[in-house]
């Protein structure tokens, strides 16, 4: 239904690495890790999200006769390799971090060991997904933390960068504490549950206010939310008790006004002033209109009387920081023997880190994050791998959580560290270490390269 | 083939309103218009983008059985409403500025004229479309403005948000005047040239720097681009002389050499100096790496000695704007004897423009841009009318122009603005006045809708 044939999803330069891979590397494997190599300001941690996606991207991944075709017309490519293409399914093996883990800089979220073709082919595909999703889950998540027991409803929707980032965005923001959102199709995919007010069009189109509120509420006597700031918002809130009050006389309750506009402190505690004072005290006040985690604290800490709060395009778009500085790299390959043999790029202030690595998270006794240590996969660290085997030879042998099990991960996760990651303006980092073992292979392996070349 | 069933891709509030206006206002007709409130900074004009998605979703817009049996999991949607829905089709009118229009702020972009339902459904897909492809159309212009007379590439794949967003990144920027796409779904889908260099990794996947060179280019010995950044620059580009030498004298030519990091400005220099030198006149350069186009003007303005840029993340997602201030919004609304009447949204800073309205392009003799004029559609206004009629009743009477049809026609526009309007820093801000109708109806109905609430 939501099908998509992204096989070609790929750069150019995937495809003719390749074709000269299969003429001179036919039989090299090669890691390479996918890490994020700064963390954007105001970010103190980031939480690994997209990998249901990258799964189904793996499962499918082949290319069919128009593919072929395509790409013979580029006149480029062989026979030969485009027949090994009419074969290609990826077989490697694939370590990656659980979705809902929070992690750090530098530290590998995704590690491919393959033959050096497949481990290549599916470079555009992981960084392109692993950005957004991992992108926007983090940028949520400072939102969930900043609203603090209140509720937040994702409307992203209008402002999201295309359909595919459109439910990307409510699923990534549901797993790390949203309530909920506004977009149906991403409600009707992932079961997330769905929500909605009414627009200023809705009460425009309506001769007085009243009238159209009164339409609306008798259409969803249970499920009313009415926007009051499309004239003159305290009128609004005396025309929403009004309607607050009639269906209290039915034996109804009006849920919600929603604010969309105006100073929200101040119109908010009158709302709930008036509310109360009608007796309309279980009538919950719905704030929105380009709120995200730095307005919200402000509201909060002004002592706003919100209840729930919508938030769209800042959290949708990542707006602070809509690109995460997120990277795929080669870190080891066989020679001629099929012996793996770390490697590293030395470019100006991009030098990367050399051998298979794994993350390890140190936790005290009572399960509170310490550190991590980014270390070589077969050193004896005690800790907590976070790197989990998820495909072995090209079969999926990961069994994919349920969104609801991740979100309670998120939150337990997210429980063990410390609140000062948690702060809107964080001043605190968290410490992550390099293993002597890492620290070594690095300095020699730079030394050597630079020595050879 | 890359198909999405989007026809719940809206906000609930939109089936919420449909199903109260099903009751209450079945007969009313309703015009909105989608327009820019705000220029975001450093923009002094938009493009126009998006309009091909948008008469393909209405074409296609129908719920499905699966939609409705979601929907009426939902509690809320009525039996009635819900059969409603089933035959549910876009009927309405659509006036549209074709894809390559140059516009401002509050010009519509799109107006809708439809049974209110019909025009409130498909408001979400809408504004998502426009907001995304008219923002990268707009970013990637000013990057082609900052190139000059040098060629320019989409090498964006990785940090699009989304895989939606990828390909419609390409075509943007494409259809702005970029030469190509290192996106190779992107190529296939809208026939847009794809090229491709190679990746540190591959030059790590060898022994020696000059092996991968020698291997690439015995791959592809009339298209290679060799990456000379990995270790260090100066010995790179020597390197790649030597394969320039070397291909010269089997009778092929190397292409280019790429750089993606450190002083692009003394690299391309030294690299021109002993490329030149060498007699490989030809063999081109290439600069790659976080640019976008105030980067680029700087390292043109120091005389960097670059032929083409590759950029990716800052043009993809719209880095310094990673969202329009786009909006839809009702302009009128019929009565009960179905008589048109104008509406107006009287929020605090949002006020908009009532009535059915068109946007005026007033040219001076030689063709050059002088001003436009926001007006009702009946005025009497010389100049060129901006919206044209794509839907009538429903059914696409647009003929869609190619892709490299509208690529000239945005050369064509943007050649009759002045030169100031396309500066990376602009100080300009084109005229566009409201007429005085207009402003009289806004002024008496402003009036009039305060006193009736």
């Amino acid at each position: 239904m939501f099908k998509m044939h992204t096989s070609l999803l790929l750069d150019l330069y995937e495809l003719t690495m390749a074709q000269s891979y299969f003429v001179y590397k036919r039989n090299a494997f090669a890691t390479f890790d996918l890490f994020v190599r700064e963390l954007p300001d105001k970010r103190a941690y980031l939480i690994a999200c997209g990998l249901e996606d990258i799964l189904n991207y793996i499962k499918n991944l082949k290319f069919n006769r128009q593919d072929l075709e395509y790409l013979r017309k580029q006149k480029i490519f062989s026979g030969d390799f485009l027949h090994y293409l009419s074969h290609f399914r990826f077989r490697g093996n694939i370590w990656a971090m659980p979705e809902g883990t929070i992690f750090f800089a530098n530290e590998p979220i995704i590690r491919v060991t393959a033959p050096i073709i497949e481990a290549q082919v599916i470079e555009s595909f992981l960084l392109n997904t692993i950005n957004l999703q991992t992108m926007i889950a983090s940028k949520a998540s400072r939102v969930v933390c900043a609203v603090k027991d209140k509720g937040v409803y994702d409307f992203s929707l209008r402002r999201t960068h295309g359909s595919d980032a459109a439910i990307k965005v409510s699923r990534a923001s549901y797993m790390v504490g949203f309530k909920g959102t506004s977009n149906v199709l991403a409600g009707k995919l992932y079961k997330i549950p769905v929500i909605g007010t009414m627009a200023h069009s809705y009460v425009m189109s309506f001769k007085h206010e009243l009238d159209s509120f009164l339409a609306y509420s008798n259409t969803f006597p249970e499920h009313t939310t009415l926007l009051v700031d499309t004239y003159d918002t305290p009128k609004g809130i005396e025309n929403a008790i009004q309607i607050g009050l009639y269906l209290k006389a039915i034996k109804h309750r009006l849920q919600g006004i929603r604010l969309d506009s105006g100073d929200i402190v101040k119109l908010s505690k009158l709302a709930r002033r008036l509310l109360d004072r009608a007796g309309l005290n279980y009538v919950k006040i719905f704030a929105s209109g380009n709120l995200d985690e730095f307005r919200i604290r402000d509201l909060l800490k002004k002592r706003a009387l919100v209840d729930n709060f919508g938030v769209g395009t800042h959290m949708g778009t990542s707006i602070d920081a809509p690109a995460l500085d997120v990277i795929y790299k080669i870190s080891e390959i066989t020679d001629e023997n099929g012996n793996f043999l770390p490697t590293m790029k030395l470019s100006k202030g991009k030098v990367t880190y050399p051998g298979r690595k794994q993350v390890f998270r140190i936790q005290d006794k009572r399960g509170r994050c310490v550190k991590d240590i980014l270390g070589l996969e077969k050193e004896k660290i005690r800790g907590r791998p976070l790197l989990v085997k998820v495909v072995k030879r090209g079969r999926i042998i990961y069994k994919l959580p349920s969104l609801e099990k991740i979100r309670y991960l998120v939150k337990n996760n997210l429980s063990r560290f410390p609140q000062e990651l948690k702060d809107t303006y964080p001043k605190y980092k968290y410490p992550v270490f390099i293993s002597p073992k890492l620290k070594n292979l690095r300095r020699s392996l730079s030394y050597q390269l630079e020595k050879r070349q």
